[in-house]
């Protein structure tokens, strides 16, 4: 077990020293070159998960990760491209709205995007379920349609922070992923490596986010802030609310049509709600002196004047989808069996286990529970109720769709107290609950 | 990286809840068959340095490692056997004396004893300094040394808690060695395993112990004693002084004939004490009804009767050592080089890093660095001040023996700021601090 003097790092972080920006680069490099062995790397990460880590540390470990692997250049695209991050969530479709919105406002979208794991759906698969839609354009055809269309999303090209991957499946087998200091790093090394000129974290909080506590997401937005600070990235974030599916579709067709819907200046207002703040938080940032109030404003009129939409459907054409889908939502094919949820209590819904949701749409088929499972596009949930809702006794709260009855069956189950009745009217939920930047 | 669901466990103890004694028999059992990789049981065991374990789990961690391997049945020698174990120090001899000490009294000591490394010494080391002494007897042997002469102390010859070995080599290079509740169940782990009916526990504290606090020394002193009981195996606790070298003499040669002098009745007051302080405690465990005074008090009369020093000359006749030494200590072969310290102040001597007297005791040959190293018996240091004593400018402090004025030279330098000299003279020192049952 030869080993150099590693083990005095870890005695330093274990004692509740800070280390030295130097001492994390070269840890950093030493694992991911494989000199430094699992087994002390994992002693440290439980270490780092009992003491934290400062700001100063945290922004050195981000940049050792990220200058691991490759980083993009997005120079050759021309205005201030803004990255949008979300950490998460049941039923985010966002970026399939907030993308084509600022885009059509003039802010060059260039998005690198990931999949769907565990509970919360990737915006790749969403688009992929689009007939025709290609996420894996070359470099060189990216380039082109954000210069064209103003906008792309595609797949991780990059071999960008191949240390945080090395990390992340230590820590995945060895129970330090859930650390703030740790997930902040591991988000924004990532985030940092893909180039754009500015980031805007989407932290979602509550029952359907991997951070559920307010004050713990708080403290991630907190954190990824002030690595975006110490990397001279401007960096702002964003806390929405996740305490019950975002809009009404959970699955990657029924929640592109519902962001078809939500572009067409319809959909559910809580998604729309969101976008728009969203949007005009990216918009800020991306043009020079426009407020985040003007900015929401500028995107509440692109949107209903159709701009957004019409940009959509570039994008689309532009990656190889047909369109026509989009025009006519209802050629999308359907699930081939669906089954109602009913309520059997009357009240107020005041409360949804959101992640219990996202995994019930996991097991009809919308979700992965490996990276090698297939997806199934057509199947999902739509909410009917949402919180706040006042029910009675046999009213749809959900409809499941799936390929087969089993599916229902294990979905029902799964779906069973995934929602509170209450006798008294909740407080309304706050979408936004939070910026910091 | 398959690896069941042991990071489930990790996460448990990472929140703070205590472990089941099946998940902790489980666990020592699966990571001794190598079914556990290190890099999770690195995890656990820094979860463990912060979250600690209660009794209940660590009794079932040390019997589980107490079960990995060997157990040595002593039930074929007649009497009540106990075992004596320190925590080690620097001076520390008193196995040498303790031994035939109880022995004359009728309690039978069937020691396995260990060597030393780092800092301190091992008592394996200092007998073997004894022209012709065997420590390697064979189980026979040792069995009839014991019932012949009522004492035999030799090296481990079972395979004591392999699991407590593996789980040890990984704490060294991972920062997790500095644990109470890890170093008092790999201690007791091997107390068990080595098949004694009552354990007597010197737990050294001050500064050259390897647990230098005494609050920490106090925790380790009734975790393991509570160990025992969970164990249903008497055991007692006593606290001892380790703030100065004990006696005056570290190095092997020079520690037996310390110990030859204080077998005679002669000796060091502090090394004296403390032995007679240990006996007695060993004698109350080992005879029925009497009190720890009691047994104090026999064993001083025992001492100045010359009937332990009778007994340790038989000891080492019965295990091929040339007792011509013990009756003539100048036969012992001395060291070609010496050097003296002088003081270059004036006061009391108020204080000593005892651990870096160990260290340079080392650099002059008397320890080992690695576990190749080769001793030389002859080195060590003669301290000819203690704390309390009043020192002037141009006083010997201690004198150094080595095979050569370069390991003089280095040990010097070693030894420099090992005291302090003040203006008051410092209160006593307390040689017994506690004793926990």
């Amino acid at each position: 077990m030869q080993t150099g003097r590693f083990v005095d790092l870890i005695h330093k972080k274990k004692e509740g020293k800070p280390l030295e920006r130097q001492e994390i680069r070269n840890m950093v490099s030493r694992y991911a070159a494989g000199e430094i062995p699992d087994y002390q790397m994992s002693a440290m990460l439980m270490a780092i998960c009992f003491q934290g880590m400062d700001d100063e540390e945290l922004t050195a470990l981000t940049l050792a990760m990220r200058d691991s692997g490759d980083t993009a250049d997005l120079s050759g695209i021309p205005g201030i491209k803004v990255d949008k991050h979300s950490t998460g969530g049941v039923g985010d479709k966002t970026t399939l709205i907030v993308g084509p919105l600022v885009a059509a406002c003039g802010v060059p979208v260039a998005k690198m995007s990931g999949r769907g794991l565990g509970f919360t759906g990737g915006t790749l698969d969403k688009l992929e379920s689009i007939p025709g839609f290609r996420i894996d354009l070359t470099e060189e055809e990216f380039f082109r349609a954000v210069r064209s269309a103003g906008i792309s999303v595609i797949g991780q090209t990059r071999n960008l922070a191949p240390a945080d991957k090395k990390l992340y499946a230590l820590r995945d087998v060895t129970g330090t992923v859930e650390s703030i200091p740790l997930i902040a790093s591991s988000i924004m090394s990532k985030k940092l490596a893909a180039g754009s000129d500015k980031i805007l974290l989407d932290v979602t909080t509550g029952s359907g986010a991997f951070i559920k506590d307010l004050e713990q997401s708080r403290e991630l937005a907190r954190r990824m802030v002030a690595i975006g600070k110490g990397a001279g990235r401007e960096t702002a974030a964003m806390l929405t609310s996740m305490e019950e599916p975002l809009g009404n579709a959970v699955g990657n067709t029924l929640e592109v049509i519902e962001a078809i819907e939500t572009l067409r200046a319809g959909g559910p207002e809580d998604l729309r709600e969101v976008c728009l703040a969203l949007a005009g938080m990216m918009l800020s940032l991306g043009k020079e002196g426009i407020s985040y109030e003007e900015g929401r404003k500028l995107a509440e009129e692109t949107l209903d004047s159709g701009a957004a939409y019409r940009k959509f459907v570039e994008m689309v054409e532009g990656q190889g989808g047909d369109s026509a889908y989009i025009e006519d939502p209802d050629m999308f094919q359907r699930a081939a069996c669906k089954r109602e949820l009913t309520v059997r209590e009357e009240g107020y819904i005041s409360r949804m286990d959101t992640e219990r949701i996202g995994i019930a749409a996991g097991i009809l088929g919308a979700g992965r529970e490996t990276k090698e499972s297939v997806i199934d596009y057509s199947a999902g949930i739509i909410m009917k109720k949402k919180i706040g809702d006042r029910v009675r006794c046999g009213d749809v709260m959900a409809v499941l769709y799936s390929s087969s009855e089993e599916k229902l069956e294990r979905a029902e189950q799964c779906m069973q107290n995934s929602y509170t009745v209450s006798d008294l009217r909740p407080e309304p939920l706050k979408l936004v609950v939070d910026i910091i930047r």
